[in-house]
């Protein structure tokens, strides 16, 4: 009988996934783990830190439908649970593999280096079962391989993270190769009457309907139905809308396409034509604070609790063949986005100007991560075409999340062969958090632009308290300097933007947009400056609290 | 009735301890608890990231004995924990202080930015209740000084982390200031017959001895008893030894000192003084694999438990009227230390030459941290003579802690006022995790030293498995540049030494001995090179394997 082992079992059913690259760092106890990484067809690439590690898989994820990270017992572990947080909260599923020490150094009663010294060996799993769908440390060779497809079933069951926690003892057991065979099925509800009930609802809704309308929000795991989003906005011909999470998923040059609903951080026609409409279809509805303007959305409660996946293509096909619908009038079209002012301002880069302007620079075949914080609100006034790959953190809110999301992104996006520029907007406060990560940014194909929001500290926060406190101010780094010594023997461009007029050259020249080195771009803007939307959000708080 | 808020509460107790520094990184949830840190007398340190905040406090914490980390819920806190484990397992107290958001925005029922989206607010406490001897998440502003007066006792009794949460409310809720005139008992133990049994049996034990020892050892919360273990070591006038945990605390200039007990690590005389002794007396014993060269130590067993603070020194003042010990002839010196070899290489720069060669480098006065790794066992044979600080993770482990520490040691150093120079020995791979510390180093007052080990990757990983593995390597990156870059404004020194005799004009240079800027040494080994401790272990572990 063939036998493979079961490091290599483990490798070889994420390739069957699709999965075609490990992230993470090597540690002492995971390194028998790593032996079976690239025999099983994937590759390894290794991040400067685990939480690197964690938010590239996470954008890895976002992309091709799963991930997986590999890190060491403890240290390493533990330094990845902020970005395993964000996966689970934003339902990505990550798998992360962690490698421990052999059951006979365990059970040695010796203290082992990366314990907490008491001879303990579950406190780490236990911390990790808070943030995953399912957690299970291999013990018994007869079972490992029905454990590791227990957990990468519930992992795309639950579009959440798993732990798989392996030491270096069963690595190297044996088990039947013909394992691989079995189908991992994926949990599923019978597609049965919950399904047809929300179908029939939400089409009696929308043919009585006289102005329906779609918002494509990012719950419920959106790389997974996102497709089928795309194909029922195209046949219900209804003006539709994204949110902070939905952004990027329907084109924003459809002539339908009405603006980013983000409550009282929306422009104001768009605000206007959702707030009127009397029926709303509002897909992977995530009802988060960052994501709906701080909780001032102002829509009545329709909701429809549906298995995306199954009932969106028969609400397309439904929606195409319904004689009601097909007789409605086309909608008109809503002139929701700000006037791109013609002029460049002779100062520095204002918030007002930068994002509309950013508009005419995104091309169908970019992916963007923008950070939390001004890029996630300032690029809701920045038009992303159909074909862009586009997302931000709006539940989590990690800083320094984009430019790691941004190094899985780009091996994702090379990997499917479709996208051509990533596109970071950060902050410097917070690049300042995973900075290391530009090192491994540009090596992998995908050409990244880094636009740093250069605003001396922690904007954002100065709108929450501390307007002029010491806290939120950051150190001065050279940020040009830090791009070119994270690779000093790669070709990159660096440039300072410190003027309206020089970015705007910048961003006219073929020779930037269609760069085939890495770019770093040093916004300087103004330290208390901050995009409409988010300074609209703030007064409406601040109303609220002294009302 | 005079009243204070609790934030201010919480950081004037602080104060009281000597905590004059709060490190951390500022988030929505903790704002309004950072307007208390400097109206309390404290100075706030904002870190590039979480991890490196931890770090921060825990070198700090060594050195002052108690340390404060400012935090967010959710991200924030996360990002922190692979610090918090370190300074669990390794004894030392550090206060992890977490902004939550208010209960009235807990009890609204909405998804909150930085939760997992279920509304669940006792996750993240769970999960930092694993490296923690008490937490709390305050409630009840009527009990709340008495909560944190819990988690600051039991952090203290402990010498381990704890952890209190703060909602933005309570922050604000007004509590009598008398309250900080209460005594913050540290609760102990009564001294009683535990400490006399102990003290009798250790006395009769010397006193029949022929040649006792002492080790002295890194354990049970080292900064506690250290004075008290080099008055003893003079009373006792043995020969005296120390571990890789223990060193840094008795000067190794003293003529008695004869080496560094690390198992087959060990210098060959030391191992031999050592294994000759009739009595040892293992002062904060950790038997930890890194501590013990592998658990390679060979001494037979006879360890005390005792309460080191009250036992050291009233074993010191027995050692001094016992007239046995009095008439003992002293023991003879043990020329343990490998001859510093005149000539210097003409080639790169090997660790065998290295280490012993930097010892004339070392002065009184300095800290000195060592990365675990090539480091942590190549300084070994680095002397230090008394009055230098030195320390590293010998039971934790976590590549990147040194640069980190060395943050929190710098501001702990400039506090007490008898520091001059900060030394940091780590290699590349590790330095890679935390590099961003580096930007906030060098603005404190107390003068770096970074000596970077540039050797092409994780090269005691290498010696464990994947001799040549690409999971073994890392990215080029331009250190000089990187050091400049996070400090543009400062002026600063970078070296690439890329043989021995660069290194050594360099270190016998007068201004670089006493240099005002801070200085990277960026030094090239070779990429199979390891300290001679390192290679005995391995080939001690492999024999024991084969065999």
């Amino acid at each position: 009988m063939a036998e493979i082992r079961i490091g290599e079992y483990l490798f070889r059913r994420l390739k069957q996934m699709g999965i075609e690259t490990a992230f993470g760092v090597p540690g002492d106890y995971e390194l028998a783990l790593l032996n079976y990484v690239e025999p099983a067809g994937l590759n390894w690439i290794g991040t400067p830190n685990e939480l690197v590690g964690a938010y590239a898989a996470d954008g890895y994820a976002r992309l091709k439908g799963a991930a997986a990270l590999v890190t060491t017992f403890g240290p390493g572990e533990l330094s990845a649970l902020c970005g395993l947080g964000g996966s689970f909260c934003e339902m990505v599923p990550v798998l992360h593999i962690v490698g421990y020490p052999s059951f006979a150094a365990q059970a040695s009663g010796q203290i082992l280096h990366h314990t907490l010294g008491d001879k303990s060996y579950d406190h780490y799993v236990r911390m990790s079962s808070e943030l995953s769908c399912a957690t299970a440390v291999l013990k018994d060779p007869s079972n490992a391989t029905a454990e590791i497809d227990r957990v990468l079933n519930a992992m795309m069951y639950h579009s959440q993270p798993g732990y798989i926690g392996i030491t270096e003892d069963v690595v190297k057991t044996l088990v039947p190769a013909s394992s691989l065979d079995a189908t991992m099925i994926h949990m599923a509800l019978s597609s049965g009457t919950e399904d047809d009930r929300a179908l029939a609802a939400i089409m009696a809704a929308l043919e009585v309907s006289k102005n329906p309308i779609v918002i494509v929000d990012g719950g419920a795991g959106r790389s997974s139905w996102a497709s089928h989003a795309i194909e029922l906005v195209k046949a219900l011909k209804s003006l539709h809308f994204n949110t902070v999470m939905g952004k990027g998923i329907v084109g924003e040059d459809d002539p339908l396409f009405a603006g980013c609903y983000a409550g009282v951080g929306s422009l104001p026609a768009t605000s206007k034509a959702v707030e009127q409409s009397d029926c709303i279809l509002w897909l992977g509805h995530m009802p988060s604070d960052f994501n709906t303007g701080m909780f001032t959305e102002d829509v009545g409660q329709k909701q429809f609790q549906a298995r995306m996946n199954t009932v969106l293509p028969r609400l397309s096909e439904s929606i195409k063949s319904s004689s009601v619908l097909s007789q409605r009038a086309p909608p008109t079209p809503v002139e929701y986005f700000p006037k791109v002012p013609l002029e460049v301002p002779s100062s520095i880069i204002s918030q007002a100007w930068l994002w509309p302007r950013l508009s005419s620079f995104i091309k169908p075949g970019d992916m963007i991560v923008a950070e939390t914080g001004t890029s996630q609100i300032g690029a809701l006034a920045t038009k992303t075409p159909q074909g862009v790959y586009y997302w931000t953190q709006a539940v989590w809110g990690s800083i320094g999340y984009a430019i790691g999301a941004a190094v899985g992104a780009a091996i994702a996006g090379k990997e499917l062969g479709q996208y051509r520029r990533m596109i970071v907007f950060t902050g410097e406060g917070s690049l300042q958090l995973t900075v290391q990560a530009m090192s491994i940014l540009n090596r992998h194909g995908v050409i990244p632009y880094v636009f740093i929001l250069n605003n001396n500290g922690y904007t954002v926060e100065r709108y929450f308290e501390g307007w002029d406190a010491a806290y939120n101010d950051v150190p001065d780094w050279d940020y040009s300097g830090l791009f070119r010594s994270f690779a000093p023997n790669l070709s990159t461009n660096t440039v300072k933007a410190r003027s309206a007029a020089e970015l705007d050259k910048l961003l006219s020249e073929e020779s930037f947009q269609n760069a085939t080195i890495p770019q770093c771009i040093d916004m300087t803007l103004d330290k208390y400056d901050a995009p409409a939307g988010l300074r609209a959000i703030f007064d409406f708080k601040k109303k609220m609290a002294g009302a």
